[in-house]
């Protein structure tokens, strides 16, 4: 296990509720590929969304955000953090 | 006060102890711009840098950066999250 940053687009505009609807979708089927989403942040003026996951590749990371409706630009593995 | 998060690329094969000496060199300097500086995060691989503060203005947690040797790519001002 490992953590990684995954970054999206596209999301201005973006409510609080609608951050909460797909944060929930995502953590619905997280434990299908072993991973635990911690946090989402969002900037609803550029669009950016940053979520901050546990899980076993960035592939899973992927499939779960896939399958959830919203695919990533990028996931990456942060193995530093302080 | 609001969150930001910035993004830094460049940081190929960053390790532990640079990514620590980096955040220092911001906290050290922080409070002169009112930024409280979280956590970071980085991907030695694709040398990506990704750093959660609390701060006044996307502008403040650039002049830290600045000041600091390393400016951000991108600043983003993340004012929802889950």
């Amino acid at each position: 296990m490992a953590k990684f940053m995954d970054v999206h687009s596209g999301f201005r505009d973006i409510t609080a509720e609608q951050l909460q609807q797909a944060h929930d979708a995502d953590v619905a089927i997280q434990d299908e590929e072993g991973v635990t989403f911690e946090h989402a942040w969002a900037d609803p003026e550029s669009g950016m969304v940053y979520c901050l996951s546990e899980a076993p590749s960035a592939e899973a990371v992927q499939r779960v955000h896939e399958r959830a409706g919203h695919r990533a630009d990028e996931v990456h593995m942060v193995p530093l953090s302080v």
